[in-house]
């Protein structure tokens, strides 16, 4: 047992942390400001900023460091984390600048995974190269999606095409112009076993039927400095048999190894911005005058600032072992560990916030402090992939089941 | 000791009630289409709605109710507190329409009881015919606003004249042009004591040297349906000297009895945002279907509404005995039940609003449902009047004193 | 509306309060260590200083307060749950003092309502007198007694008998060898409807076949000082048939009637717990110093005791709204109200404790305090008459209903 | 990073899961019989089985496994870890049957680390041999013990002796008259630099004027089981001169080297709790049935169940880093963690016992299960080595001057 990172996830932490204070903090602030002068309101991936801190990102070697394979750095699960909460501590602008921002980082691990080479060749290349952006559209506005055999959305064979039907929302990055192209979830076999009825389909932005309605908001967010979150409505809409990822019915199993590393992903950029909630809450106690003292002398600002330190530290290292766990047991193996951290990365941090803008006072709630949008984001995150409630009584359904076979075993 | 609501409160509850249900509920939909459309982005009093159903609300005697004396309805506190809370769940439409909506009733309050019979005629008059809105100027940006002597604006006599010098922020409602009047509390004598040093003084919005400098949002929302929350600058502004509220010195005590009221106003709409918010969810809970059961057939569920139902009958009994105490002792004699309901209900509403907005998945965050919008204004009232934190402090102070006297007469 | 107690309540308050004083709070001490020398561990009620005040109660009509009607005080619940408070600051030795401790009150309610005028006369009249105590024998350890219809107990009729046979547990009282009568659970006819199978009979300790097992132990604490809780079991034990409690089949309902005033009682004299421990808690923060300065002085402990507080409040506002329910809507009127504070009443007073006992160190776990004992009582509270978590999944289904219903007269 | 154990602990860890399940397990009933049978009612160590199973233990190599160096089994803190963890898995038996209980772990490093080869020859070598026990006298009644400048207990020097005069409380293991030696914290020079006042000195229990004046109780429970936790009195106790450890002033330096592996054990151990208590209530809820559905299908079971795996994962992972820190950089080093798991251990814990306790129903806090003796047990350790609070405001203060030593560094 050993708890230091190796060298190589030692050298990306210092390269990047480097990077960090060198070219990300100090542009936050004209990201922001570019954002607000775009032409078209949601397309951020066209602010300059962006494009030249991706072009020094890029050739600094710290690019696509999420992937790995050949396509991306080759980095384990265990040495992508630390750089995953890295880029979290700014989480509007960091993961965009290292071409590791989600849905991407998750549409380039299933075509690098399951794709054809024609479709590597045409969706792949331009995501790893930030020219395009993309979406993953799975969440349905009728029914619970955290059971994967409700979905509704058909896709359906008609000669050399497949026929695409449904209504999708919560789809995070499609109003952006700049997100050519959509991976779309639905039903080949609605007759099929439980978890060979979906499919996962190629459909390019600019297919007939492809229609965006709204944009949805988040505590009052519509998140345009990263593409919004829309409702879309898909309406017999027609793309080649080609455009299939995989085969017919590989739908779940391949939306079940994108999410494995997608959680990890999610849970380090949480701690990240705790961690960066406690730095601000750390430095704002200090200037604080209240009666006479700083706020920092007060017992019960001390005790928001030890919880929330001691909650960071146990977080982390659970998600480091379930990372390490991916890595040598496999998805499968890391069930339980991923499943725990998905649950208690959100509310976690979410507590940690809510302290970080009390702490903060009015302003801790306003666009003065990156924390309130931190929190909308971290919200989300006890509903995204199925609602927290699901997944504990998964779990421990599971524990129940665990022990009764170690009694079975010690009888 | 009887929990049964008298006459002229049961009676005012059902005419409230046939007209929420009659003319509020339904045009709630419209009244945020029409702000959407004005040509004044934040000028939502203007809305042909909302005029309309003033219109109706004074027709039918709903009108000032908060308003003891003869100005208003007359209602005694404990009468006022349940038509409030009714007000609370629709608090984006109900409380204009029935001329109940912070900040004016604080400041017509204010105007009522303090203000000379010229301040009464033009200020006091248009807004009890809702002519007009109005703003009150306290928190300041660079001090701790729940340290009344920290205040650093200055007023200052000069000739006929005071001349007001600060920087405000969080004016709620300020953002709207309607908004003509601002309540200002600052500094006439720095070196008086340290509660005499305070007062309260009427700026018109046209008065040059008042500027409003940009609108502050809360976890994403800018307010605009009513009037914001703006950052301001006075510079140099000067009134004559008949502006002053009551006398110099008087701030301090004048905002004091202005809160009182304020605070069980804000509690008892709370709990009107919580019973609409457990409403929607029973609501949610029965139509949404996982894994071929609707979810209030699930346990975790059952106990999310059972303890929000237990939480908001205390809330309410408690905030109803304040107001039965302000009206039998006093505002002094009802400190503690006062401190203890700002403390409660803020954070007892925002779980049940958290819970709520669970049950309904992602859409619980979003423009579909009032419950996001309600989680950012109650999240506010736990900063508002000073963080939970001060007041904590405070009563449990006050409660070791009271003890250290009772062992005292005991002994 | 009203928060003010009526003249009577007032009345009986200020006695009591003055009786507290003078005779309880004086001779805590001396009961214990009377106790402590006892022939007979578990025969309390024979210390001579209980003999001693209880006959001075009994003198000055602090007396069977808890029993409306003609055999007792006749005091509405509404009145007499300021009085349970009071003796619930001393719940060792108060409610025996003025024979309103439990189970004697229930059985008492049980035998005035629904004995015989010879099961009255035999039984109850010695009760009313304190001369005997009894025992309440429903809960069985081999059954999850939330569910009635579990009960595995038999009542036979045989001849002008009834056998019974059955095995019950946390039989509080019972190891008490003064503890002369039984009323006993079981079933007459299980074949019967559900609520229909269960009937009460008067079992004497002295009867062939009853056995007293062990004594239950509370967290370390075998409340040898009330009569500890036994393990029972009944072998063949014949009774007259006049022994039944009203007719066959009544047992359940009687139960139900019987929990509605005992589940006030409960809630009140925790609350009076909870007012105790946080006296203790205020003086001992004033008294303790660490590091200059006294606990009082902390943030942190300030805000336990204003949590306390604010808690306290809040719960005993719902209390006595449930007991003014029952007085005028009666039991089935007032139901989630008694079931919203027998479960709200033992989870807050045992965060209450807790943090007492935390406030005074080691010393606040030990016998030095009564706060250790009053916390493992409460404990049970969370247990007794069914866990939390079956009257919260009752709760919650039965307000979903409540709002499908008030929806569908909305509709 | 690698969260694998290493050979060495992995080996102790099979060897020591095997001796439970073979010897430890089986014998829990027959130990707590033997300790109610015994003439002198505290002198647990005495018990047959304990002797029997301590030299199977022995033979085994299972011994003193605690202690690194040549004395013990030489293993590092991450090493032992695991392993304290499995005893704590039998609280009341299995520490004491491979000489691992605390206080005697503590003292016997103590000795090992600062005595004189005459203190260890005398006291050290039986306590590795188990032939004697010890206790560790510091808390005082009359003294807040966070503060170790508090103590009043005086060491003076009198020609070639010391002569004690104080009193102690909570002496953990004191009331076993097996318990032959007493290391006793005073002062020797109350003039002297705040942290180079304090002793430690050797004092045989046969010493004239060494008084046990009563057993400490906790929750109901006096712990004889393991020696009780005496109140003591020392009055003109006269040792010789050799028996101070180390020089005089190092007393408080010794103790705080005494606390770090202390607590890494505390910790540990508490996990074994935590885990046995989820392995006991996984049986149960699958074993009882309510309303016709074993409790293990109620969501809110599972929850229960699902948040105790995570937390106490999430737990183990932090105390195992600060066994790794103590081993790589120090207890210096390990300080914040350190106090991190003695903040989050005892809470955690708790949480976890309280939820097993409720699974259980009322049995759940007898004597019939070993959860309500592991709940006291766990509630004192939130006050032990000064309480929760004292220890979250020194960490919450650390982390503020961290931060701005990390912001002096970055600007």
């Amino acid at each position: 047992m050993d708890f230091a990172f190796d060298a190589t996830a030692q050298d990306y932490r210092e390269r990047l942390l480097a990077f960090m204070d060198a070219h990300v903090y100090p542009n936050e602030a004209t990201y922001y400001e570019q954002v607000s002068q775009l032409d078209d309101y949601w397309a951020w991936s066209r602010t300059p900023i962006l494009r030249d801190l991706q072009a020094k990102a890029r050739e600094q070697g710290l690019w696509n460091l999420f992937l790995p394979g050949d396509h991306g750095a080759g980095l384990t699960n265990l040495q992508y984390a630390p750089l995953a909460e890295i880029t979290g501590r700014s989480p509007g602008l960091a993961p965009a600048v290292f071409n590791c921002s989600a849905p991407d980082t998750g549409n380039m691990e299933v075509l690098a995974i399951a794709g054809s080479s024609d479709q590597k060749e045409r969706w792949l290349q331009p995501l790893l190269a930030a020219r395009i952006r993309s979406g993953f559209a799975m969440t349905e506005p009728d029914v619970a999606s955290s059971d994967a055999t409700n979905i509704s959305t058909s896709i359906v064979r008609d000669g050399d095409d497949y026929v695409i039907n449904g209504r999708k929302w919560w789809i995070t990055g499609a109003m952006n112009p700049d997100c050519a192209i959509f991976i779309v979830m639905g039903k080949t076999d609605p007759s099929a076993d439980r978890h060979r009825q979906q499919s996962m389909i190629l459909v390019p932005r600019d297919t007939p039927g492809v229609e965006i309605v709204r944009g949805m908001q988040v505590l009052g967010y519509d998140d345009h400095d990263h593409g919004g979150h829309a409702e879309m409505v898909f309406r017999d809409v027609r793309v080649p048999a080609s455009n299939l990822i995989a085969g017919e019915g590989d739908g779940f199993f391949i939306a079940q190894a994108r999410l494995g590393p997608g959680r990890i992903h999610h849970c380090m950029r949480s701690i990240g911005m705790a961690e960066r909630a406690i730095e601000l809450m750390c430095e704002r106690v200090e200037e604080r005058v209240t009666f006479g003292r700083p706020l920092a002398d007060q017992g019960v600002i001390r005790e928001w600032i030890a919880r929330s330190r001691i909650e960071i530290e146990q977080l982390r290292l659970l998600t480091l072992k379930a990372a390490w766990l991916m890595d040598t047991v496999g998805v499968r193996g890391a069930h339980t560990e991923i499943q725990a951290i998905k649950i208690a990365a959100p509310l976690t941090v979410q507590g940690i916030l809510d302290r970080a803008m009390q702490a903060f006072g009015a302003m801790g709630l306003s666009q003065d402090t990156p924390l309130a949008a931190m929190f909308a984001g971290i919200r989300t995150l006890r509903l995204a992939d199925g609602p927290d409630e699901v997944h504990l009584s998964a779990l421990g359904k599971h524990e129940v089941k665990r022990q009764r076979e170690r009694r079975g075993q010690a009888g």
